[in-house]
């Protein structure tokens, strides 16, 4: 499986959202997340390119750890994600231990399906409104002209390569 | 609620177990514990008091952070606990971020309940067996007076203060 993404601001996304109904996207559901990422009591996770992140997701709670990117071309890098029973402890935990929250990125993220390509309709607080379509699929090529096509008949555009992470620090 | 609890080193685990049948006691269950210990990146857990642990219990995973003690008397610490839904991976994120698996301690725990104490009958990895009377229970006199005449009666000696990690650092 190869995920396939792109993203770019979105000024008007109740217009995005009618289109999308008009053209028979399914609603999937809303998820409400609130990531806290942490920094090190020792290591810089900037310049180790490293994340550790706990992320409430409407009623879940999970830890990740994203490792360096792998290569320079794609975004690979080892990513090792668990539930955990209680977020706050788990954060009082890291805290314990010398970790300090440090970004917190908090969105309202509502997912249509269309043709096999997923939209993300994102508010993210203190960045605004931003669309994500993500292709998950065997055909890569097949994914990429897909995005491409809705892209241009949905006249969306702009290209943020930029995580909502990268983005919050690179404003403050 | 004052816990109180007593432990010592009991070489007939067997015996013990028949005289506590013959008394009455009620079997509680068998738990299989497996404790790491994780060494912080940056910091001497040993200096300063605290501890990071996962404990597999049968089919439960846990993370506990065990801060200094609070004061000599006492064996008072916050301890902060939750449960994770994968240790393996969780084990992985520590490790990712700079935790060592440092100490392993692995024991079977069998569990009886006789007049509101609990006997715990320990097989310890390396250390070999012990039982532990605990009581929990409101009146903190009362459960002195109760634990000592079920030593007496069941002819425990000894009194061992240290938990079985700094008995296995020692050891080491």
């Amino acid at each position: 499986m190869i995920e396939l993404e792109i993203k770019m601001p979105c000024p008007d996304l109740k217009a995005l959202e009618r289109r999308l109904i008009e053209m028979g996207a399914r609603l999937e559901g809303d998820l409400d997340q609130e990531d806290v990422y942490f920094s090190h009591p020792s290591r810089d996770f900037g310049a180790t390119d490293e994340a550790l992140r706990l992320r409430r997701e409407n009623d879940r709670s999970r830890i990740t750890y994203k490792g360096p990117k792998l290569d320079l071309d794609t975004k690979m890098r080892e990513e090792i994600e668990l539930d955990v029973e209680d977020l706050a402890r788990m954060s009082l935990v890291l805290e314990r231990v010398g970790f300090k929250p440090h970004y917190r990125v908090v969105k309202c993220r509502r997912v249509y399906l269309l043709q096999s390509v997923q939209f993300c309709l994102d508010r993210v607080e203190g960045l605004g409104d931003f669309v994500e379509l993500e292709y998950e699929g065997p055909d890569l090529e097949e994914g990429k002209r897909k995005i491409m096509e809705l892209k241009r008949h949905l006249k969306l555009e702009g290209n943020e390569r930029r995580s909502y992470l990268e983005l919050l620090m690179q404003k403050k």
